[in-house]
C-alpha cells in the first residue's frame, strides 16, 4: 500500500463529464489498495473569469480581496470531485487550503508555504477516505486566504505530498510526460521516463509547459518523488522526475534540447568596466518588471565591455528604451539589439562527466551553416542564441547529433 | 455613532456596476460617523449555477460537498464589495462565514447558527474598517463548511445584529418595505412604517417577498431592531420590524392583508373521533414532504368527525392518493377536495383588544356575496378559504374595510 498524492490540472476537471472521468480514475487507484489524496485547480478558464470579473469592479484589485475572490475557482472543483467521488462509491472529502492549514506568508497572490498541518489528513486516510485539497490556496498566520501565484496547485500537491511523505507525487496534465524536444518540431521526439530535477529547471521551456517550476525547486528541496502523467489514457508511466542518483548509468549525455522562440536581445557596447555596472543596467530592466533570461558580459578590453541580455520578444522596445536612458548616466558607446532571435539549449547531467560536448554541438550547428550569436552555459546546459529562421533545424539537428531519436 | 448592520440581495449585488453602487452607499453611511458590518449574498442567478453545476457532476450531490461549492457564491461576492469599498475610499476586510466563526450545527445545506465570534470584527470596526462578512454560512464545530438554507443571508445579518449588539439591521432588498397589502392587487396600498415581529410571522405570504421568516423569528427572540429598505433608492426610511410595545398607541387593528393563491384544500369525512386520527392522516402528507398549511377539524358528531387541510395546488394529487391510502386504515367514509381555492387573511395585534374584528370581516364578504369555505384564526390573524375566483375582490374588500388605504 503507497500513500499518493495526485495533482489534476484545470483542463482535466474542466467539465462535469470530465470530474466524473477523473472520479472514476481516482477510485480505480484507491481499490487498488492506495491511500490517495488528490489536489485540484480551478476548472479551466474559471480563474480568468474571476479575475475579469474583480477588475470589472475595480481596475486595480486588492490582492487580499483578489484571493478571496479566486481561491474559490478551486473550492468549486474539491466540492465537485468529492461528490463525483462519493457518487462512485469512494468515500471522500474536500478540504480547502485553509481547512488542512497549508500556512503561507502573507504575500497576497504569490503567497509562499510555510507548513501543513497533516494530522486531519492523515487520521481521514486511515479511515478510508480519499481526500480532496483545493490547490493554489493557503492561509497566513491570521487566517487570511492566500493564493500562490499562477500554477500553484502544482507546488500545493508537491508540498501536501512532503509533509505527507507520500510514496509519490503525480502530476496529471494534458501531455503523457516530458519529452526529448517538442514533437511538433521533431517527430521523433520521444518521451523521457526519467529526468533529474536539475534537468526540469533547465529544460524551462518543455517543463513549463508540464510542470511549474517552482513545484520542480520545491520537490527537489523535499526529495518528493515527482511524476508527470496523461489524465486522458489509462496507459503510461509518464515521466519520473529524480534525482541523478537514482537514474540508470546507462543514461545518455544530453536528455534534452529545449528552446524559447520570441527571444529579444539587447547589448550595451562599450560600457566602462567598473564595479556597479551589470546592477545599473540589469536594476533598471528588473524594476520595469522585464524578465531577463540569459546575461553575457565578456572580457572587457580598452576599459571598456559589453554587456548583452535577451528577454522576451514583447518586451524589447521598453527594454530599449529603458537602455536609452541609462546610456547617458553610464557613458557608454551604442546600444544594439536584433528582436528576431530564438534560444536553443542541450540539457543533461551527463555532461558534467563527458567533456566535449559544447565543440560537438558547435560542430553539428557549422555544418549545417547555422551561425551562432552568443553562447551561455551551466553546469549542465549549453544555450546558444541564433537567428530565429534556424530554429527548427537547429533543435532538430541537435536532437540528432545527441542521438535523441534512438530508443534507449 | 451607530453600530449598523447592512444585507444586500443577490440582486443589489448582480452586477459588478451594482456592486460599486452599494459600495458608495455604504462609503457615504460611514462617512456619516456610523460604524458598518456588511452581509451580503451571492449575485443573482449564481447559487443557482452552481446547484445546476453540482447537479451535472452528481444528481444527488452530498450535502457537504454541495455547501463547499454553494458557499463560494457569497466568498465571490465579499471579495468584490470589499475592493470596491476600498476603491471608493473606504477601508473594508471581507470575511467568510468561518472566518468570523459563525458557528452553526453540522446539518448540511440547512443549518442553524449557534454564535458568533464577534471580537474580530469589534477590533476591525475600532479601527475604522467596513467589515463584510458572506452571508448564507458558516462552520460546524469541526470546522467544515456550512450553508444555512435558502434565503439564509438574511439570518446571518440578523445574528451578526445580534452578536455585535448592533443599534439596526437594515435589509436592502428591491422593494421600499412591507405594505398593507400586494399593491399589484390593491393600487392604495400603503407601506407600512412599522410592523410587529408577530405580524410579519402571520404575513408571510407577504412577507416572505421581502424577508426570510427564520430571520424575523431570529431577530424578535433576540430582540433586533429589524428594518427592510430599497438598495435602489436614496430616499425613504422603509419598514421598521419591532416589537408591539414601541409601537405607536393609535396604530390601526389590522397592519394588512395576506393571501395565498395556488392552495388546495383536502376534507376526509367521517373518520372515527378517537385520539391518533389526525396524526395518521397528517403524518403521511408530512412522510412525503408536502406543507400543510391550514388544519381544521370540527366537533364531531355520531362518532365521527372532519378533518379538512390546505396544500400547496402542486400537492394536491399526491395529497389526495396519500389520503386514499389512509382512508380504509382508518375507516373514513369520503374524501372531497377542491383545488381551485385561495386563502385570505387579515393581520394585525390590535385585534387581540379589539373585538369583533372577524365578524366585521365575514359582513363585509357577505356583503359582496362571497361564500366562505373555511375558517381559522389566530391570536392576530383571522384567515379564510374563498373559491380562488374571489381572491381580488376580497382582498380588495378587506383592505378597504379595516381603512388600510387612508394615511394613518
Amino acid at each position: 500500500m503507497a500513500l499518493i498524492v495526485q495533482k489534476y490540472g484545470g483542463t482535466s476537471v474542466g467539465n462535469p463529464e470530465r470530474i466524473r472521468n477523473v472520479a472514476r480514475r481516482i477510485a480505480s487507484f484507491q481499490a487498488q489498495g492506495h491511500q490517495v489524496v488528490v489536489v485540484v485547480s480551478a476548472m479551466s478558464g474559471e480563474t480568468n473569469r474571476l479575475i475579469a470579473l474583480a477588475k470589472e469592479v475595480q481596475a486595480n484589485p486588492d490582492p487580499r480581496e483578489l484571493d478571496m475572490v479566486m481561491s474559490t475557482g478551486e473550492q468549486v472543483t474539491i466540492g465537485l470531485l468529492a461528490m463525483a467521488l462519493k457518487g462512485a462509491g469512494c468515500e471522500a472529502r474536500s478540504y480547502t487550503g485553509g481547512q488542512v492549514k497549508v500556512l503561507t506568508d502573507s504575500t497576497f497572490t504569490k503567497a509562499r508555504i510555510l507548513s501543513i498541518d497533516e494530522a486531519k489528513m492523515r487520521h481521514d486516510l486511515d479511515a478510508g477516505n480519499v481526500i480532496v485539497v483545493a490547490g493554489f490556496q493557503g492561509v497566513d498566520a491570521d487566517g487570511n486566504i492566500t493564493t500562490l501565484g499562477r500554477g500553484g496547485s502544482d507546488t500545493s500537491a508537491v508540498a501536501l505530498a512532503a509533509a505527507l511523505k507520500a510514496d509519490e507525487c503525480q502530476i496529471y496534465t494534458d501531455v503523457d510526460g516530458v519529452y526529448t524536444t517538442d514533437p511538433r518540431v521533431v517527430p521523433e521526439a520521444r518521451k523521457l521516463e526519467t529526468i533529474t530535477f536539475e534537468e526540469m529547471l533547465e529544460m524551462a521551456s518543455l517543463g513549463s509547459k508540464v510542470l511549474q517550476i517552482r513545484s520542480v525547486e520545491f520537490a527537489g528541496k523535499y526529495k518528493v518523488k515527482l511524476r508527470v502523467l496523461s489524465s486522458f489514457e489509462d496507459e503510461g508511466e509518464g515521466t519520473l522526475i529524480t534525482v541523478e542518483e537514482e537514474r540508470n548509468m546507462e543514461q545518455p549525455i544530453i536528455s534534452g534540447i529545449a528552446f524559447n522562440r520570441d527571444e529579444a536581445k539587447l547589448t550595451m557596447l562599450g560600457v566602462p568596466d567598473k564595479p556597479g555596472v551589470a546592477y545599473q543596467i540589469l536594476g533598471a530592466i528588473a524594476e520595469a518588471n522585464i524578465d531577463v533570461d540569459m546575461i553575457i558580459q565578456n572580457v572587457g578590453h580598452d576599459g571598456t565591455t559589453d554587456v548583452s541580455f535577451t528577454v522576451n520578444r514583447g518586451d524589447f522596445a521598453k527594454a530599449t528604451a529603458i537602455l536609452e536612458g541609462v546610456k547617458a548616466t553610464l557613458g557608454a558607446r551604442e546600444i544594439t539589439g536584433d528582436n528576431k532571435i530564438c534560444k536553443v539549449s542541450a540539457v543533461g547531467v551527463g555532461m558534467r562527466s563527458h567533456p566535449g560536448v559544447a565543440s560537438q554541438m558547435f560542430k553539428a550547428l557549422a555544418d549545417e551553416g547555422i551561425n551562432i550569436k552568443m553562447i551561455s552555459t551551466s553546469e549542465i546546459k549549453i544555450s546558444v542564441v541564433l537567428d530565429e529562421k534556424y530554429l527548427e533545424l537547429a533543435v532538430r539537428v541537435l536532437h540528432r547529433t545527441f542521438g535523441l531519436d534512438q530508443q534507449v
